[in-house]
């Protein structure tokens, strides 16, 4: 498999684009509107047909350019989980829904926590765990419908249940870390692993104390309408 | 193989941990003083035993934190190209020599240009080519005697004649790439596929109009007394 992991040092957000090596089917999660260009000239260079473009959800902190990107490579479609009803959404995902990129596919799993409604990925023994799990942190869930209990049930039950060695890849990382696995985050992630029990990573969590996101109120708006 | 690429995200330096996953014996390449913490940290949580500590040149453009880092783990061993002579180091490096962490080793490739004095490393089918090749550029020559022609000589003869699908794992990045293969550097690598000869490569490069190295008065003295 053709692999990068693509970042947005503004952001701190990390794109990632798979392709199949020989086909060169391709699929690419979460791009990031400022880096159009680099990630066009990025596909365009390897020689990849981009078959899905998916979202993980409804970004707050930057903007997506997957309708931006359909334009430049009108045959791909645009995924997103099934109640983002983003305008210009092609596939509107389920759980467990498999995409298919010539040998490899990609599996839904719903995962809300950080917003209400969204989406990790599952590919070969990589996982994309958006903002529900960030290396040794958690997304915050104090805006969009974000929920404490969803958060520490579907980390526990939906991704700590994968095998120790899948490999984590973020939506974000703020300290210069790029992957983890399933098995260093059960034994390193302090917010889980330090609460006794959902009240006590709920109150971790309501006392987190973060900044207003720098982005949320041009993002929000923009991303809905998928920057058309 | 446990295998982390770590960010300096002020100096866009990378920094690598390799492991081998059964025995825990780790090697460490270019460390960053401003991340001892987090690296520290890191070693320990993954239970490393680090053995060798490598740097691939004096760095202009960061501390790096070697000697600092073999008074945390004081079994490992420091080890830098033969001409560096720095005042920390252990192993003073030759060309092709073979450093093995249990089942996996790592072999020097000479690689002068970006300065005079100056090593790549080869492991499994990944290649560190520090600051000679990065990610469709190649590090500056304009100072610490790098080498316009040396650089264009080590690139061809002893980066792009590895297999295409190495890997190249850079020292570098400022664009939010994190990684390449050597087939994708001699396709869309501009400075060196859009050079017709030496010469050519030799004025694009005199050409680069680059600032002077922000941290370089700092760091080069700091690099040679390897931070003690």
């Amino acid at each position: 498999m053709i692999f990068k992991q693509l970042i947005d040092t503004e952001t701190s957000t990390y794109t990632y684009l798979l392709a199949d090596e020989n086909s060169k089917e391709a699929i690419i999660i979460d791009p990031v509107v400022e880096q159009v260009e680099r990630d066009t000239q990025l596909i365009n260079e390897l020689w990849l047909t981009l078959k899905y473009i998916l979202d993980t959800h409804v970004h707050a902190d930057h903007v997506t350019w997957s309708g931006e990107l359909r334009k430049i490579f009108p045959e791909a479609q645009i995924a997103v989980w099934k109640e983002n009803k983003l305008k210009c959404a092609d596939i509107l995902l389920q759980d467990k829904q498999e995409l298919s990129f010539w040998e490899y596919k990609i599996t839904t799993l719903e995962t809300p926590g950080h917003t209400a409604w969204c989406v990790s990925y599952v590919s070969e023994d990589m996982v994309f765990t958006w903002d529900l799990l960030l290396i040794k942190a958690a997304g915050r869930t104090d805006f969009q419908s974000g929920s404490n209990e969803k958060m520490y049930q579907n980390i526990q039950e939906r991704i700590y249940t994968l095998p120790d060695d899948t490999t984590i890849y973020p939506a974000h990382d703020y300290n210069g870390f790029t992957s983890s696995t399933v098995g260093q985050e059960k034994k390193n992630n302090p917010l889980i692993n330090e609460a006794t029990s959902l009240e006590d990573f709920s109150e971790s969590m309501d006392n987190l104390d973060l900044a207003y996101p720098k982005k949320i109120d041009v993002s929000l708006p923009a991303n809905k309408l998928c920057w058309e």
